[in-house]
């Protein structure tokens, strides 16, 4: 979508919106949130949802705690009132990136329903759509991978409030996909996401 | 750049990268940061040059106090330290629309040069362009344009901590860029600005 320079810059009236920002991308703002205990495939999905929506020349971007909790939630610990705080800017971020026409991935364990609510909220206050992905793994199966061997700790007292431990895990009760990453593989995993999203004109 | 749905998606290994979706977009982020007084004209610029840029078919993003202030740091108030906290994290969030390879409009006030080398540190050390656009206006000319009637409010105490009246507005001491909106007119503005990023390789 390069363009030469030319000396004159002109523009017309009016501010940009999501509608121009839609038609150059081909695209429109969403906000995937993939929710589920820790070690239950959220990240892995996040990253081949990416993928393959990048090979569909879709422009997306992942939030997650690498680049969210290091970078603005970075002043927030883990308590109660830190978490929500923590959930409500995602939230906030995520809504922004919709504003710009940006398929936006978040992979956020976010136990509480509430807090997810709240997310749910703000993007429909905006008239932004929100797709809750409820990556299901059974505590048994996630606690097996323990891919950062933090469930480990968390039974031996040396992590405290870890979710699905000494900390409960909300289930949503009508997350718009449900993915049981137990049975199902990633390929059929992202085959699902991708069609929801065809088949409600997200994706086009 | 929409394409027919396929049945099955495919994927290869490995993140998607910021070089991803530069070469996808046929641009990379950078955030242009406009600082000044209220009433200096950030705003009008910073629509102004959305626009320019729209019309080279680049995708930006403003960041602005009405997307900001009413919803990521609506918990923020005006203290020093509030204040603070406030330009941090729009640092943070600009920093994210960098990665998804954004043209990022920052139009913030942002009288303290210790937050705004905050956000230019925040930008450097992901290795992220940042572009700083002081947007020079006097204070008399500021005032005397007051389009939101606050500096009439501000001389009659109605408003504390007004830049410019009793709470300092610190001159960039080396912009990338200097706006003289005293003597400048709209147009030369933006493409004082869009000069700089076709000369600095930001937009090719």
């Amino acid at each position: 979508m390069s363009e030469s320079k030319s000396t004159n810059v002109t523009w017309h009236d009016g501010d940009v919106c999501s509608d121009d920002r839609n038609r150059l991308l081909g695209q429109k703002g969403v906000t995937l949130w993939l929710t589920g205990l820790s070690g239950s495939g959220k990240s892995t999905i996040a990253v081949a949802l990416e993928t393959a929506l990048m090979s569909k020349n879709k422009l997306c971007y992942r939030l997650d705690g690498d680049n969210v909790r290091l970078g603005i939630n970075k002043n927030l610990g883990f308590s109660a009132e830190d978490r929500a705080e923590n959930i409500r800017r995602i939230g906030e971020i995520a809504k922004l990136f919709c504003d710009a026409s940006v398929i936006t991935l978040a992979s956020f364990i976010s136990p509480y329903k509430s807090d997810r609510e709240q997310v749910r909220q703000i993007h429909s206050d905006m008239g932004f759509e929100f797709v809750e992905i409820y990556v299901d793994c059974s505590l048994e199966e996630a606690e097996h991978r323990d891919p950062k061997g933090l469930y480990k700790k968390a039974r031996a007292g040396e992590i405290k409030n870890f979710t699905g431990i000494d900390d409960p895990y909300e289930a949503p009760d009508r997350p718009e996909i449900h993915l049981i990453t137990d049975a199902m593989s990633l390929d059929q995993e992202v085959q699902i996401i991708m069609d929801y999203l065809y088949e409600n004109k997200l994706l086009y």
